[in-house]
């Protein structure tokens, strides 16, 4: 059987980039397209295409550029012609860096940027590599033994537990939040048009936790140390459900430790 | 005590033109601010406003404009100081008039204009409106005994019943769909901050039910006729809600009779 192909989008920094390491050391022989916006400034990625010879193909996206979207859909279609893993990880908190505290710090502008990257892309990259995921090999996730309910490929999207509504207690953070929200959606609407016919494609929304990055960096020295995951415990995490999906848990958020998070 | 203040933004035709009509029918001496994106076209309101003399005040408003919006909010603090209902009404299914059956239809613009208008729109309108409401008389919904329960204002978000994710069992229609439940998210937030203080306002997602609107056009030939409802009944719907409405049942989803709504 072919090496199974996972696309990491958003590879050069915080998840994504754990996302190929992960990949790279415990999935052998699988390979990894790495998509960032910007591959010549992405050393870290460039290292691990070093390392891993032949095993890493790093391509330009900007998840906000449609065209973008499209013209690696093509790249890939041609040089592998199928996918196994499609993983959406790039976000932003706001374009100012920092989540609204208030109604007061709301703009239309901020809203639209961070729904257009948090939200929109994921849902434009699923369009485009829908059609390579219904052609892959089911390289991850677990297949049940009824061949019929067998899946070819996963999107994962990266979620946030304060995307929950009904988890919200605190408020704030309108943009990420509905951005989140809007994103769970996408996750639930793609279950059910990919999860109809042959070539199944399973969908999920994955919460990493509150995880070490830039994201979050403004807000870490209000996370008790315990509850800060470093990335790679993170993925460590979401892997491991990764690991278990078949298409009867399609169509779900689910937590780092696993636990179903309410819409 | 001042006759109650409304301000229904869409108010030129549909649903939102209906709530101006019932409101000056059924809940005089309320005055109407109604806005829409072009009042020197909208016949129906300058109709009602010559019948209603002294009623009705007709703004220009572009819900996609975050300058309309401010300046909107200038002229009715001026004029009225207040407000104690706000009915964000308008909305577009997708731009090309028809919700996407497949992922092939969605486009990263239709996508964000969509979110534009439906979930931006009612959360900037909040944003600028809010200092109103928290000035407003309760003139809306009802008050418990318990003085430190009172409300000072209602926002209410049309959201339609395809928002909620947790319902959803059938997929298509992304962008409408993405856009509801981010809305969803957005009326919680707004719960939480603004159901804080002293200056209560509460905030809900209605569903209408499907109603007989240019939005609906396309697909009313699938609907049953006895679930078609007239904007008529389904506003007098919605304002039954309304009318029995405190802050206990803020930050909720609700069905046009009167259920809760799964996020």
């Amino acid at each position: 059987m072919a090496a199974p192909v996972a696309l990491i989008q958003g590879a050069s920094r915080g998840l994504g980039l754990a996302f190929c390491k992960h990949i790279l050391k415990n999935k052998s022989p699988a390979v990894v397209i790495a998509t960032c916006r910007n591959p010549d400034g992405a050393s870290e990625l460039k290292a691990l295409s070093a390392v891993h010879a032949g095993r890493v193909t790093l391509l330009g996206l900007d998840v906000d550029q449609e065209q973008d979207i499209r013209s690696v859909s093509e790249v890939v279609s041609q040089r592998f012609g199928r996918l196994d893993l499609l993983v959406n990880s790039s976000a932003l908190l706001h374009p100012s860096g920092k989540g609204e505290t208030s109604l007061r710090d709301v703009s239309a502008q901020g809203v639209i940027s961070t729904l257009t990257t948090n939200t929109v892309g994921p849902l434009v990259m699923a369009k485009y590599f829908a059609p390579l995921l219904q052609k892959g090999g089911g390289g991850f996730g677990q297949q049940p033994e009824d061949k019929s309910k067998h899946h070819s490929g996963i999107i994962v999207n990266i979620t946030a537990k304060v995307g929950s509504i009904g988890d919200n207690g605190l408020g704030g953070w309108y943009s990420y939040r509905m951005s989140k929200a809007a994103l769970n959606m996408a996750t639930r609407n793609l279950s059910i048009e990919l999860g109809r016919g042959k070539s199944k494609v399973l969908c999920v929304s994955l919460h990493p936790g509150t995880v070490n990055t830039d994201l979050s960096r403004p807000y870490h020295k209000n996370v008790p140390k315990d509850k800060l995951f470093s990335t790679e415990h993170s993925v460590n995490c979401l892997m491991s459900i990764i690991d278990t999906l078949n298409i009867s848990r399609t169509g779900k958020a689910y937590s780092w430790d696993g636990a179903e998070l309410p819409w």
